[in-house]
């Protein structure tokens, strides 16, 4: 008898998971279990915002895949997914395509442009290792450039980060931290410089509670960032932003770097491979299947699930996609098992914390409310459950987060 | 009785030797010294090459001018100096003006672009600090926006120098043993690159002996230089630069790095002061001064001398211009007390040598051909008596080349 063939497309949060769930909870003989990501690596999407702040070698936040995958139970295949051919039961890949019994996607998402003209051009955004190095080389470049101009453009000092949800924030953190350093090594003052916060809707954290948004934001300002709330970005060129000024009015904010963190939406294979979507997320079964589809989990980023209690769809966090992840191992071991009552889905939020550069933060964990020194170290004592549940105690020691940040 | 007034201008090797050996030459009460200087460090022109690749921090070659000079007898000013009026005796600085009995020109050099189109515009220089970590950060941009692109552009990871001489080849001795970091940094293949060095004339290293620049030119090929001789450049674009090719066609490199590295002239306040030049440099008396004028010395790369064996000017060294602020010193103590008999300036060539990374060279020292790591630690040894000679021990042990190189 052939062996279900179980194929995980991405290794981030949701898909490792899975994939570590399924080689701890079945034997060899039960199933042929295939993972695909388009890096060797994993890395952590929660820390990538450091990485591109240049404050954390991206080194540090990226471990190889084989380094947590049982190579008797998983085979790795390093390709890039091009299409799901959900009739014929493949994947079509890069390189090469890839037969399944049970698919489970996660893909992970893509920026959120809104139909912006000219944001996708002309912005950075906080996606993968690559983008990271990029924006930490591309900030270090405009210090290297204003400094040696004879005719110093403003604009090259001038840093915007569109969106003040916790992407947003938590680059501002580490920005906030790196320029002090960055100063120093290219003769520049402070005082040239200009860090903007520019955030649509009126709210800056929305998820958090004001005691802890003005918190982090004082800590912030102190740190020179300018927030302009109620400011929709309008366009973007080469030379700038365009934004609203009031109720009538725009301005331009002339600026060489701007860093897109407003908004994510589901990787777009999903969506050209016939999927109805919203937003490229996928409104999951209670069971993490995709409606019509037996055969095909979705985990992390590309799921769209509702909050009862606020009505409004779970925002894409590491923590939902490992319990995902951990709650689709036990639904397929049960498919494999011909156990017919799949479990169903539920979050259990055990909180977020923001972190503000290397040793602060702000946030809520297990209902309460922390900031400081301790909130920043609760996070990092998160991280490195995520590690221990992922890679074991050899991935926490190489790669925990203890002091060094 | 008014004590005269020495003015020096440029804290380069000339002028600083000058400066060091005055304050030793001469007592508190026999003349009053200042120095300007546009930085308030000094830096070792013979090390930005390795700044520019990044293979060295620049902290390492550059030092602070306090740290040489004796503060009871010198006085440091730092400023830009834009013009200077003989008639009066002074010379305007940005933020003021000084007036002298004595002056010193050590003003250095200039890119010299030699009318082609683009090439100020569109390229990078190793001149100074500020241009040598902007090249150092240019380089590493590359990398960071070629290893997030979608689609790649073959232009970012091609590195073009313009020039075989001193600074061309060593520039490339140090980019060669950089890129191998930036490519595993970046996640690039080797084989991705490309680096061109371009020269115009049919010689590589024109003063050194052919079996040295064999040695020199195999050593970079090996480490992916291609040259391209005989092979002029006609004009830069902001996408490439074009080129001669054979006798009447021409070709264009893509490229988004430039360094040009095939000339210098003298600094432009020289000429635009009024003084005869010849592109930038003044043909000084064999005492240093400039014909007629009795008040003014010129040290440095703003001088120009013929050497009588080859009936071609000397190159713009260090060693050159060290020896003739040390003349020029004994000159002015000549002067201050009246001893009217001033000395003739005539060069010690003790050879030169050229790096190729980190512990291999070529060159000819004391008349003798050196090459590999003899010759690497022959020129640091050179280097640290540059040292010597201008802050004494305290400053090789700070600045000293070791084994950091």
């Amino acid at each position: 008898m052939k062996k279900p063939k179980i194929v995980v497309l991405g290794a981030g949060y949701g898909g490792l998971m899975t994939v570590t769930a399924l080689q701890k909870a079945l034997d060899q003989n039960e199933a042929e279990i295939v993972l695909v990501n388009q890096n060797d690596y994993h890395y952590e999407t929660t820390w990538l915002h450091a990485a591109s702040a240049g404050t954390v070698h991206y080194d540090r936040v990226r471990y190889p895949i084989t380094s947590v995958i049982n190579k008797y139970k998983v085979k790795f295949i390093q390709d890039t997914v091009t299409k799901i051919i959900t009739k014929e039961k493949k994947v079509i890949l890069k390189q090469s395509e890839i037969s399944y019994d049970y698919l489970v996607i996660g893909l992970g998402s893509e920026s959120e442009t809104f139909g912006i003209q000219g944001l996708k051009e002309y912005t950075f955004s906080i996606s993968n290792l690559n983008s990271a190095r990029r924006i930490r080389e591309h900030i270090e470049c405009q210090f290297a450039t204003y400094s040696e101009a004879k005719e110093n453009k403003d604009s090259q000092l001038t840093f915007v980060v569109g969106g003040a949800g916790l992407t947003g924030i938590e680059f501002l953190g580490e920005l906030t931290q790196r320029i002090p350093k960055l100063c120093k090594e290219y003769d520049i003052n402070f005082e040239d410089l200009r860090i903007y916060c520019v955030e649509a809707s009126s709210k800056i954290l929305p998820d958090l509670d004001p005691e802890l948004v003005e918190y982090a934001v004082s800590y912030l300002k102190r740190r020179g960032v300018e927030f302009k709330i109620n400011t929709a970005i309008k366009g973007v060129t080469e030379k700038g932003i365009i934004v609203t000024k009031g109720e009538a009015e725009v301005e331009e904010i002339k600026t060489s770097t701007i860093i897109w963190a407003a908004g994510v939406r589901g990787n777009s294979v999903i969506e050209s491979s016939g999927f109805e979507t919203i937003r490229g997320r996928v409104k999951v079964m209670p069971d993490l299947r995709v409606p019509d589809f037996e055969d095909i989990f979705i985990v992390g980023d590309c799921t769209f699930i509702i909050n009862e209690e606020t009505n409004r769809p779970y925002p894409p966090t590491a923590q939902i996609a490992m319990q995902q992840g951990d709650l689709v191992a036990h639904n397929l071991e049960k498919l494999i098992r011909n156990q017919p009552d799949l479990e169903t889905f539920v979050f259990d939020d055990k909180g977020e914390i923001c972190s503000l550069g290397r040793n602060d933060a702000v946030g809520i964990i297990f209902g309460k409310k922390v900031k400081g020194k301790k909130a920043s170290f609760t996070k990092k004592m998160v991280e490195n459950q995520t590690l221990f549940k992922l890679g074991g105690p050899s991935l926490v020691a190489k790669k925990g987060k203890f002091n060094i940040l």
